[in-house]
């Protein structure tokens, strides 16, 4: 046995009698020269050989960890929300969201936007500047209203990955998800109608049902196998229902993908009580499983699904380009558009055109898959060192968002204005992502952004701010 | 006296005498020349005092005219609706007119596009161009809610001209005027709710109403002083009206630009009755006047109007940048704004700005505004010249489009019908400007491009329709 051999089964050994434990970081490399009088570049081999064996991650900057598989924080229990149409409020909060996005000084963890300085998009900024130097007049001109046919049908060619066989006049193009979500919406409810949700949902769904006056009942929703289709089964009965809104792929915030079977059974759930399905499929392109998990809409015999997209994580939100598949509905689904913003800017849709179709697509979302899911498990192992040890985290199947869930009588909104005050941080509470006022125990952070040492600042800052507040709770309510 | 002076009075006695009448094509200069045994130079010198004398038009490949001011089409009767809430239907027929914009087999006479050839619009490709040369990953991500500040700026400074005093923090940038309307409609009115309009009014607007469930009562509007006051007071009176929305300067489908008195007097009304009046500014800035009309947003005293407007007729349709100013009514268009389409996309945006910020806006505009006018002057005068004399033509005081009503037993549809099916040729036809079916003896033409040979040809054709119909209605119709 050599000498970084020997090193290296010690350190194993350490790690499995719980010396060093899940995500907790190892001694330095210099340190452990030193304790063991072995040089650098063994100590350097030995943690390579534990790296091999999948026992440590090296994280950059930052040194090396015990991986924390095996004891990574539980998973929250399934949601328990309220079972009865509520209206939408909570715009305050959202629209504080929305503009902390932009704020340059605060260093916002609340909104879920994608990494934007990865090269493979370089290509992008390229086929802009070509339609700047084409000069072609019927650019600047209206469009037509279902989208420009060259992106129409790039869309349909991407969309065979998730099992739909489209062709391009299936798709309207939209501005953006939000506008997708939203003609979706108006296609298949009226002001005053129900709507069904998964519970926790994305805050910026329940503002567009609010926008049109839609109530929204919250459905139980299970971390790994989403809606619960007994729950929805029982409000169906019970609700004129006019359809279920999910977000089955990646979901935000909570990360899971919908099993096949699951997705079979909500088809025949929704065939039975002739509901629409709207399906959200804005990160199911970035399933970290391969090949991407087929959508709702492939299994959609009868046209009663609508799928939404984007390419908002993808490639770029600021392009403002999304998408409809709208099956039956697909007039109401023109009208909405043209009444909404008539019709989508072309050199945006032509410049993403042809950025799909010279191939840089794919390449692109392959680097930012894994990309994010690298970052969402250093995000996680760190969150593990920080924060206290009652939390429970999801385990996100894609995407870029984790949901934690700390002990019940904690306050997020309490810990968001606290950290705004203090520290100059915004996190996203999780009672934005409920109608009916739950989840204010709960946090939505987005792990985006490459993992610094910045970041484990801002994540000690966060997690010291947390124990701060259990603390006082501990002492003033005595359990 | 020279020769050519001798020719031109000659030919001014003619048409004073009304042997040439307004709007008839002279005789050609060959022609004169050898009718009087004098030079083509004695000819074109005589012609060219003539114009100077403003008694004829030269027309670039098509001769001289006599100038048709005096001899003009009667402008229309004030129109007069059904005048009690009605909902909106006929999207089939706006669909086909929007989906005619695109067909490269038609010629769409019927759709409001401005002319996009200019070497003045230029600039505005260069700017595209850099936005994507400069790389800058923050015009991927999201933009603030309200707009890119950049561009907020220099409409402020625009808005100078039209009498208000803003900043960028008035305004809140949409996806085209169509967002615009729609995110100020759904701020004042509720589902159910009835809001008023000029009848007949732009059918892009009565759509917009209809997706939102809102109805509509059309008002008396005159083709030189706007909507009837009086008749507005007595709907009022009568009706809960949550809002007015009005199109005050260069009036899509009428032309006319409301006097200043009679704005004054529409806001007093608006604050007696305590509604929201909205303000489709959108043509404002092609206004034939110089300086242009000043807006009811200036003279808005206590935040009431919602002023809409948009890039899309001066600079470029398809770049979708709009705006509006919502004075009290701010919170509720930013919520509306982020429900409809979330934010709008930065590049064009940037484009639009820089555009501006460089000095190319007022040259471009100014060009448009007379190339506009000469447009219509020698469209009018055609129609004059094709068309059957009954007709009545609209006199419009700004931007590119005529309404021509003719008499009433002719219908518009079947026109619209026969023309497409037999010329491929598309027209608007007046029932789509009314909820309740008025106008639909009426045809709206869009007169942005420039006069070619092919358009003659096209006016020529249409002309004859209208005449054969004519002649069809007598003969089946005694009067």
């Amino acid at each position: 046995m050599t000498r970084y051999q020997h090193l290296a089964t010690l350190l194993a050994q350490r790690i499995e009698q719980g010396l060093y434990q899940g995500g907790e970081r190892l001694p330095s490399v210099r340190a452990l020269s030193q304790e063991h009088g072995v040089s650098i570049s063994t100590v350097q081999q030995a943690y390579y050989l534990l790296e091999q064996q999948q026992l440590i991650v090296p994280y950059p900057r930052s040194g090396y960890f015990v991986r924390t598989r095996k004891a990574s924080p539980p998973i929250p229990a399934m949601s328990r929300p309220v079972q009865r149409p509520v209206e939408v409020k909570k715009w305050g909060a959202v629209l504080e969201l929305v503009q902390a996005r932009q704020d340059p000084n605060l260093i916002s963890l609340g909104s879920s936007q994608p990494d934007l300085t990865q090269n493979t998009l370089k290509p992008l900024w390229k086929q802009l500047q070509r339609v700047g130097q084409r000069q072609d007049p019927s650019s600047f001109m209206y469009d037509q209203l279902a989208g420009t046919p060259l992106l129409r049908e790039q869309i349909a060619r991407l969309m065979v990955d998730s099992g739909c066989q489209l062709s391009a006049e299936d798709i309207v193009v939209t501005s953006g998800a939000t506008e997708a979500l939203a003609v979706a919406i108006r296609a298949v409810a009226n002001p005053g109608d129900i709507v069904a949700v998964e519970s926790p949902v994305f805050h910026g769904i329940l503002q567009i049902l609010c926008g049109l006056d839609i109530k929204v009942i919250e459905i139980p929703t299970d971390f790994t196998n989403g809606i619960s289709l007994e729950a929805l089964e029982l409000v169906l009965e019970q609700w004129p229902i006019k359809a279920v809104l999910v977000v089955p792929h990646c979901n935000n915030p909570l990360g899971f993908i919908m099993p096949p079977h699951r997705k079979r059974a909500l088809m025949t759930l929704a065939q039975r009580y002739d509901i629409a399905i709207i399906e959200d499929d804005v990160y199911g392109e970035l399933a970290y499983e391969y090949p991407r998990p087929t959508t709702l809409k492939s299994m959609d015999i009868d046209g009663r699904v609508l799928l939404c997209s984007s390419f908002s994580k993808t490639l770029a939100p600021g392009l403002r380009v999304g998408w409809v598949v709208s099956g039956r509905y697909f007039d109401r689904v023109m009208h909405a558009k043209y009444t909404n913003t008539g019709t989508t800017a072309i050199c945006t849709q032509l410049a993403i055109a042809e950025f799909i179709r010279q191939g840089y697509y794919q390449p692109h979302v392959r680097r930012m898959r894994s990309l994010y899911q690298r970052n969402l498990e250093t995000f996680a192992c760190w969150l593990r060192y920080y924060f206290p040890e009652e939390i429970c985290v999801s385990r996100p199947q894609g995407g870029f968002v984790l949901w934690v869930e700390m002990p019940e009588y904690m306050d997020g909104v309490q810990l968001r204005e606290h950290l705004r005050a203090t520290a100059n941080i915004h996190i996203a509470e999780g009672s934005l992502f409920s109608a009916s006022g739950k989840y204010r125990h709960c946090l939505r952070m987005s792990c985006s952004q490459p993992w610094s040492n910045d970041m484990e600042k801002t994540i000690a800052t966060i997690g010291a701010a947390i124990k701060g507040m259990l603390l006082t709770y501990q002492k003033n309510v005595p359990v």
